[in-house]
C-alpha cells in the first residue's frame, strides 16, 4: 500500500495537533485546533473531526489510513490505552481514549505519552534517524523525556519509565511541584530557568531584566538567553547552571542506558549550538576520562512536529509489527 | 533433556568459581580455584580444567552440558565475546575468551560482565524470580550493577549500560579513581564506607574504631556497621549517608527504568534489614508523593552465588532462545 498513511495526534494543554504522516515520516498535511477546556467526550469528537478533515483534505480512502497514533500528557497507560488523569484538561480522569477512538473511527489506535512520542519521532525521522538507542530530553515547561532502546519505547514495569525531568540532581535542591527536591527540571527546563532569574531579581540581584520583572512583565527562557548573550552576569549564571546540570544528566544517562545519542528538544533547544556545546562541554568535563562511550549530544530536528510525527510513527510500528 | 545442565563461571580478581546449574537455577556442584596472577592462556586452561572436573564429579556426558556462561569484570564485549582489558588480571588485553573456550571445550559459550551476570542470577533464581524488570546494585569494592528489562540484560549501544556505580550523586563530590567526582560508589560501596571512616579518623574525628585505624589495622564496612549499631556517631553518619545516596539512587532508578524491583547485594548487603529499611525510608522520603510506582527494594538472595548462577542462566537463555 504505497499511498498508505498514519495520522499522528499531539494532545497539548492548549492545542490539539493532527498530521498525516507517510511511511517515511514525512508530514503531508497538518491541522491545529484549540483544546482549552474540552472535556473528554468533546475532545474525542474533536479528534474524530480532525481526522475526517484531514482525510477529505487529502482525498484519502479510510482504508489508506493504517492507524492513529496519539501522544498525550501523562499519567496514562500505554498498555490499556487509558488517560489516567490530566493536570491541564479538567474532567479527563480514567478515560479509555484508545478504545473510544477505535469505536468512533473504526481504525487502529495507539496511545503513548507525549515525551515518548517526541523521542520516537526524533528516533524515526529526526536527529536519531541513523539508528542506535536514543534518549530525548524536551526542555519546555518541564523536562519531558523518552527513551528508545532497540527501536522500542521504554515503558517500564509501572509504565513510568523515562521521567528524567524528575531525576534528582541536587540532594537538597529546589522544591519541585512533584513533591521532590532538586529535580532536573527545576534547573534545566525553559520555565525553570526563567523562574530562577525572577527569583534572584526579587531578592535584589542586579540584572538586565530587572525592570521588566519588577514592572510585572513575564520573562521566558528566550529573554534569559538573550540577556546572557549580552553579558548579563545573573542570566549567564542561571543559563550556565542549566547546562551544568544537563551535562551531569548526560553523564548519568551515559552510565545508565549508554545510548548512541542524547537529543535536546523543546523551547530551550531554540538556543541552538550555544546550548548543545555547553552541555557537551560539561558532560565531557564530568565523565570518566578512560572511556569513549559518551553519547553524541545533538539538537532535536523536528521542532514542534516531533510529537505528531512520533505518534504517527508509533502507529506505523504497531501496523508493521517491527 | 531433563538431566541437562549449564556451567556458570565467575571470574574474579582472586578466585575462579565454577558451578553446575540445572534448568531451574539450582547449583548441583561447585568448585573454586585461585586465579591471582594467571595470564589469559593459563586462565583459559584453568577454566577448561574446572569444567572437566565438574563433569567427572557429576558423571556428566559432554552432551548433557548445554553451554558455559561466564561473568567477568569489564570492560568486555558481550557481542564479540572478548575481554577488552582487566584492571586486576595482568595480560588480559583483548582476549577472545568466548571463542577460545568454544574451541577448547566444544561447547556454546556466553560471556557477560559480572554485574550483569549477578543481576540476571537474582532475576532468574533469586530476589527477582517473581518476574518484572529488575535493577541490581552490588555493593562491594565498588558498586556493580546490572539491569534486566523484559527478561534480557541491558547492554547499551556502546555496551557500557548499567554502570550505576558511576552515576554522579554529588556534583562536586569525592574524587573517584574512574576520573569523575561524586560517583555513587564513593558513598555507597563497602570499600567507600570504610574509606570515609578512615579519612575522618585521620582528620581527628573521634570514633570507636580510631585505635584500630591509628594502629594500622584495616577496617571494613562490617566494622563500620557494627560500630554504628553500637552508637558511634561517625560510623552512624557515614552509614546513614550511604543509605541516603542509595535512597536517592533508587528514586532516580524509579524515574529512569521504573522497574518492578531494586535488589541490593554484595558485601554491604550482609547488613541485612537495617540497610534495606534505611535505603527504602530515604527513597520514600525523596520521591514524589503522588505516585505509587516506587520499585520494591529488596536484599539479594543468592549471596556470592549470584554470579555463577546468573552466568549459567545466561547460557540457558542462549540455549533456549527465550
Amino acid at each position: 500500500m504505497e499511498s498508505s498513511v498514519a495520522i499522528g495526534i499531539d494532545v497539548g494543554a492548549t492545542n490539539l495537533k493532527a498530521a498525516v504522516v507517510d511511511a517515511l515520516g514525512r508530514v503531508l498535511a497538518q491541522l491545529v485546533r484549540e483544546t482549552a477546556g474540552l472535556g473528554p467526550e468533546q475532545g474525542i469528537r474533536q479528534i474524530a473531526r480532525l481526522v475526517g478533515e484531514l482525510q477529505s483534505q487529502l482525498s484519502l480512502e479510510r482504508s489508506e489510513i493504517i492507524g492513529i497514533g496519539i501522544g498525550a500528557p501523562g499519567p496514562l497507560s500505554y498498555r490499556t490505552g487509558r488517560i489516567i488523569r490530566s493536570a491541564n484538561m479538567p474532567g479527563w480522569v480514567d478515560v479509555p481514549l484508545r478504545d473510544r477512538l477505535r469505536e468512533e473511527l473504526g481504525l487502529a489506535v495507539t496511545l503513548d505519552n507525549d515525551g515518548n512520542a517526541a523521542a520516537f519521532g526524533e528516533y524515526w525521522a529526526g536527529a536519531g534517524r541513523d539508528g542506535g538507542d536514543l534518549v530525548m530530553l524536551t526542555l519546555g515547561t518541564g523536562v519531558g523525556a523518552g527513551v528508545v532502546l532497540d527501536g522500542r519505547v521504554l515503558h517500564g514495569h509501572f509504565e513510568n519509565a523515562a521521567e528524567l525531568g524528575h531525576i534528582i540532581v541536587a540532594a537538597d535542591g529546589l522544591p519541585c511541584p512533584c513533591g521532590q527536591r532538586g529535580c532536573l527540571e527545576q534547573y534545566a527546563s525553559a520555565s525553570g530557568v526563567a523562574r530562577r532569574v525572577v527569583a534572584a531579581i526579587k531578592t535584589g540581584e542586579p540584572c538586565n531584566l530587572a525592570d521588566m520583572v519588577m514592572g510585572g512583565q513575564a520573562i521566558d527562557a528566550e529573554c534569559v538567553v538573550e540577556s546572557a548573550r549580552a553579558g548579563d552576569p545573573l542570566c549567564l549564571r542561571v543559563f550556565d547552571e542549566a547546562c551544568l546540570y544537563l551535562g551531569i544528566a548526560c553523564v548519568n544517562i551515559q552510565h545508565t542506558f549508554n545510548p548512541a545519542r542524547i537529543v535536546l528538544g523543546g523551547g530551550m533547544s531554540q538556543v541552538g549550538a550555544l546550548l548543545v556545546d555547553r552541555v557537551a562541554e560539561y558532560a565531557r568535563r564530568h565523565t570518566w576520562s578512560l572511556h569513549s562511550d559518551l553519547p553524541a549530544i545533538a539538537l532535536a530536528e523536528l521542532g514542534y512536529d516531533a510529537g505528531v510525527i512520533g505518534a504517527a510513527g508509533l502507529a506505523w510500528q504497531d501496523y508493521t509489527g517491527r
